[in-house]
């Protein structure tokens, strides 16, 4: 049951000219699920997207890196991305390499262009063979039913783990000119890396110059996707790609312009939207928490604080039990790893509570105002460090017995 | 229920000539159970210790710390130590260390010594106030009692959410001389910080020199309580501390000798030893891994990788499950940090069992042999880099319904 979360409108997702959406029920895994989607794009769109770390990097992040790379030195557009769920291709070696270029290529041909045009991404079982023919074969079925106001559907045919569908839209009007956005996610960075990678695809209908977009892309996941956790793992296989398709009237060719400052607000925010959602709909998750961390020397000491709370078992179990167990909060920041850190003025706030001050417990502290917050399903933990002026927001859920069932039984 | 970990047996536990120690019930939390400890030294005794590296360092471990360098200063032997249960004296500020003192002074007046010759450990709920006068009013009953055949009742004293009370003996002959070794140990590092911190002792009647001492407690610890974890988290008064009485003939005044070697290798096995039953009790633990990084660049990067896996809740989930969920052994060595890692070269074996080659699975492994060993109680985890020569070990539990439980329900 994810905390917060209203299922999209179908009717709400807006198309996006320039972008076209298509599923299939390819049986990759599981018969009768979505599990193939192709994004076909105009051949005025720009792609750019950050990948995972991990250096199991999957198949297809590497084969998406190389494409994007070619794409930039040829000039010839990405036309087409494609995603199946059910299988991770990671771990797979030279045969998932192979796999992923076949992938490329079968859609290449039915779509009437190279395969370097094309973008693969994978989500699903690691260390297992990627069923190629089972995809190929579901190609057609896919681009049969290619359309601009596909998004539910899209949003339906990436998850795997997810209990819902994970989609949002906006629209901003930047020089008189209506920019529509709407993007799709899925799964948790790391909920579960065998079936759950995060996905995360937002798509504009503005033309973007391709520096601009790479360092858009960055910007945009630095304040949203890299800002989510749901118990610190990593995935194999994570992706966040920002399509820019060109079919609408506004283009930006700058940073530090206004007009790139009002389009990056909007993607920002709609990624900080899709990558909220893939947290309430964390595994086991019953409350939503926002950990802000203030007053830092740099940004850099804020999101190491505000990670080591959101990763800590025990104060994720506390915010479980609606126990305000705050000592555990106190305890990660001191572990926190910032050598210099003088706790005698750290000051922590539950919502509008003042928790701790100057280190200690304040004492006009109230263990039933403290319960009183404990007790709602969106909380905010505010540290202040009393060291400088930057701050960091981190995102995560709690850590609940359903947490440990999903995961330990889903494959059995 | 402990892991494959038997209760001691008093007898077993063999006094150490030069320390006696003797418990009291004083009601610091609760009634009617040992929550006070008083270890008495001989003068010939000399103490080194490590201690917690969290930033919110508690009151007594200041007090340690400075107590520890004053006796370097001043020749003035520490003679005793004293631990208390039932609150931590953490994040409790100014009057924290002034109640630190208080009870180093209260037990000097009833020894007949300075304060600064005592050393002063809790552990329990961190910001509260100690209740100093009630742990005052229990040092007569402790004093009444001190015995060097107590350790079977020390160890139940420093127990908080223990299942078991936790200790060993061991002697070795060196030189002709036998040397004896007792310790106990409690509460897993970092697995509630607010009942459990993680508390070391050993004690040995060799006469080990001042210097000798501080760099075998270093080495002692980075092989024992330093590889060893529940849930990653650090406690604000984690202690481990290493006791030469001088009782005994043996003097080792020197590193780099065959006394010291077959000292530390004794020291070493005896603390490996009590660090691991804590990870066998860790909280809701059903079983044991053995986490081994091999033929890695350097010692570092080996820990590094060891940690990540075993701090990975998915991996951790997927043990208790007993299910060989093994991408998942893999997403955690691929984001360990290390990122020149070349990840096909890199080997993975459960216990006997050959399981990814070379970066890939292996076209040998059959999942019913990964089955065979995941229902094991013990389990050793093997990684082997292609890097280098150098090794490191973890040691860390599961991550059971049971450890949600305990640690959401545990203050309400």
């Amino acid at each position: 049951m994810a905390v917060n979360l209203p299922l999209p409108i179908a009717a709400n997702l807006k198309p996006v000219a320039g972008i076209e959406l298509g599923y299939a029920e390819a049986g990759v895994r599981k018969a009768n699920r979505k599990d193939l989607l192709v994004m076909k794009l105009a051949p005025t769109a720009t792609v750019a997207g950050v990948f995972t770390t991990n250096r199991f990097c999957a198949a297809p992040v590497q084969v998406c890196k190389a494409h994007l790379e070619a794409a930039r030195m040829s000039g010839a557009p990405i036309r087409a991305l494609v995603i199946n769920t059910g299988n991770a291709n990671a771990g797979t070696g030279e045969a998932g390499l192979a796999n992923a270029n076949a992938t490329c290529l079968a859609l290449s041909e039915l779509l009437g262009c190279d395969a370097a045009q094309i973008l693969p991404f994978s989500t699903g079982v690691i260390l297992e063979p990627l069923p190629v023919d089972r995809i190929k074969a579901g190609m057609p079925q896919a681009i049969a039913n290619l359309k601009t106001d596909n998004w539910y559907n899209a949003a339906e045919s990436i998850m795997t783990t997810d209990t819902q569908p994970k989609a949002a839209s906006r629209s901003v009007t930047i020089n008189g000119k209506t920019i529509t956005l709407t993007g799709i996610s899925k799964g948790a960075g790391m909920i579960k890396p065998n079936m759950a990678t995060m996905l995360g695809y937002l798509a504009m209908d503005a033309k973007v110059a391709q520096p601009v977009l790479d360092h858009l892309v960055k910007e945009a996941a630095d304040k949203s996707f890299n800002c989510i956790t749901i118990d610190g793992d990593t995935s194999t296989n994570d992706s966040f790609m920002l399509i820019a398709t060109g079919a609408a009237g506004l283009e930006v060719n700058e940073i530090d312009t206004p007009e790139y400052k009002a389009l990056a607000e909007a993607v920002i925010g709609l990624s900080q939207e899709l990558a909220q959602m893939i947290v309430r709909d964390g595994e086991g998750a019953t409350k939503f928490m926002t950990i802000t961390v203030e007053e830092g020397a740099n940004v850099e000491e804020c999101r190491k604080i505000a990670y080591s709370i959101g990763h800590s078992p025990l104060v994720k179990t506390a915010f479980y039990a609606s126990d305000p167990n705050l000592g555990r909060i106190l305890a990660a920041i001191g572990y926190a790893g910032i050598d210099d850190l003088d706790v005698s003025k750290l000051n922590l706030y539950l919502d509008d509570v003042w928790v701790a001050k100057n280190g200690g417990r304040n004492p006009d502290y109230q263990e039933t105002d403290g319960q009183r917050v404990m007790k709602q399903s969106e909380i905010t933990i505010r540290v202040k460090l009393a060291r400088g002026t930057a701050a960091a927001t981190v995102w995560t859920c709690d850590l609940s017995h359903d947490y440990v069932s999903i995961n330990a039984d889903y494959r059995s």
